[in-house]
């Protein structure tokens, strides 16, 4: 039995569903944390959404073209902001971008091969399924997205509930 | 365009494959700390773990019932270990034991609705289909384990690579 488990149209609002919680996150922390503050030498949660930020669409074009850019491209094309505000209004953006692109895989792209992430990225360099490169993305969301938890709970602020995802 | 993102057998060895991270997790803490290690008054590691064990097995046989056990007859049938190698045979029975659900779940399953966790557990207790039920619990164990990184971080010991699921 092998089956249908999830569509492309249900995984994608799922992520959107993701996407909607992290943006959350990102809002909770005090401007300044946002920037700062880190645990066991980690990056600052600013540093960890500017990764979901340089790999979302960057990594949809990646899996449409097979060609990755370079973390040093990325770092150039989508420099860290200034604010929260910054980073909230690109998060909007992307949300917008990362819909339109998801709309260009032709259907039969998501199970053909692509050699993922490509070594430019922290990430497996294997070649994978095209759907497997993109539940990298989405699982790299929460991971990160877990460690504001953490973040937040030491700073004493109630992160927003993992399962509202509206 | 709707079309199949992933199978059913594709998702269960992606979650086997997050589980053999997670039991590397499990592993890298210290004895002592796995039970006693915590920040900004969240569960010690061990909790974190024994929920994902309370949920993986229980969760699977609630999506072929519909009937979902209470957190506390949980606690009762899958009390807390001793020790870190009592946490770790468990897991790899679970390992067997999710293999052997999976597979009594119906096809048409996947895609019917459930009322999903049902308040037993933190999590929705609307209703939505089996499939994404089913990916809350993957996704909680990714959000959870992800708090044990920064735990291990903390504790100045380099956690396992994110990316390897072998």
């Amino acid at each position: 039995m092998d089956t249908t488990f999830i569509t492309t149209d249900a995984l994608l609002a799922q992520w959107q569903g993701h996407r909607r919680l992290t943006r959350r996150v990102i809002e909770a922390f005090p401007d300044d944390k946002l920037f700062t503050y880190s645990i066991g030498g980690m990056r600052p949660f600013a540093e960890l959404a500017m990764e979901m930020l340089r790999m979302a669409v960057p990594g949809l074009k990646a899996m449409i073209t097979g060609k990755w850019q370079t973390w040093e491209e990325l770092t150039i094309s989508h420099p860290m902001p200034n604010t929260k505000n910054d980073i909230l209004r690109k998060w909007d953006e992307v949300t917008e971008e990362i819909h339109w692109w998801w709309n260009q895989i032709p259907e039969d792209r998501f199970h053909e091969q692509i050699t993922s992430l490509s070594g430019q990225y922290e990430g497996p360099t294997h070649t994978c399924p095209v759907f497997l490169s993109i539940l990298y993305l989405i699982d790299n969301e929460i991971h990160h997205r877990a460690q504001g938890y953490v973040y937040l709970r030491s700073l004493d602020i109630e992160p927003p509930l993992f399962w509202e995802r509206n």
